[in-house]
């Protein structure tokens, strides 16, 4: 399975068209894509934090076409790599390679919506979870 | 490469959770993946109509995350085949075959998002466009 070392952000194209507007997402051949298993949607509530996750295997491509999403991506042992916001007003693809972890609060009191493309299917095992208090005040 | 012949509907699951719901879009196991060529968003202003388009090769998966969107969709003779209302209320995946025309009108008055996870990149010549008020006023 490809593997992507870096966390990366890539800025993405929006096309203004008349009756509503185009946004690129992911294409197979740029860089960041490493196999297709999954798309699915998730919707993170104004102020709201999820996280923290680790996946041991899967590498997330995530898209935020509404609304405003802060990130926080730390290494396998919690060393802060990246903190980010992107969404409407910056519209990116942030690439987060296996085994980071990562957690992401709602900035818009609209909707904030995040499409993640997954090189694997979600599945329970492959994924950690931990809530820590002390991350979230430190970070959001 | 892999084609589907007919309009499929497939529902899809959201999944409450506390901060922000989960939303399913697309599993490589499914039978509606013929591979992964691009992942982008169309927004349908409300009351507007896109369309129609028609592409030779590509296979469109569409979900709509957020909305509401009313997709007509015809055959090569531009025969109405499918007539249907997806988004937040009717939560599925619409798959449309190549060689299919369409178009699609926005009904909410907040965002319309459609999300299209199509087998193939789009490039310009492999997508034909008409614009047929006749047909836009019998199906919309």
């Amino acid at each position: 399975m490809k593997i992507v070392k870096k966390i990366k952000i890539s800025k993405l194209n929006k096309i203004k068209t008349k009756n509503g507007n185009v946004m690129h997402a992911l294409k197979k051949n740029e860089g960041s894509f490493l196999g297709f298993g999954e798309a699915y949607f998730s919707f993170v509530n104004y102020g709201k934090i999820k996280g923290w996750k680790k996946h041991k295997k899967m590498t997330c491509n995530l898209i935020v076409p509404l609304g405003s999403v802060k990130f926080v991506i730390l290494d396998d042992k919690k060393k802060l790599k990246k903190k980010i916001v992107i969404g409407e007003n910056n519209y990116c693809r942030l690439t987060i390679p296996n085994n980071h972890w990562f957690a992401f609060k709602g900035l818009s009191k609209n909707k904030n919506i995040i499409l993640n493309i997954s090189n694997i299917h979600h599945v329970k095992n492959e994924v950690e979870e931990i809530i820590d208090k002390r991350l979230f005040n430190l970070y959001f």
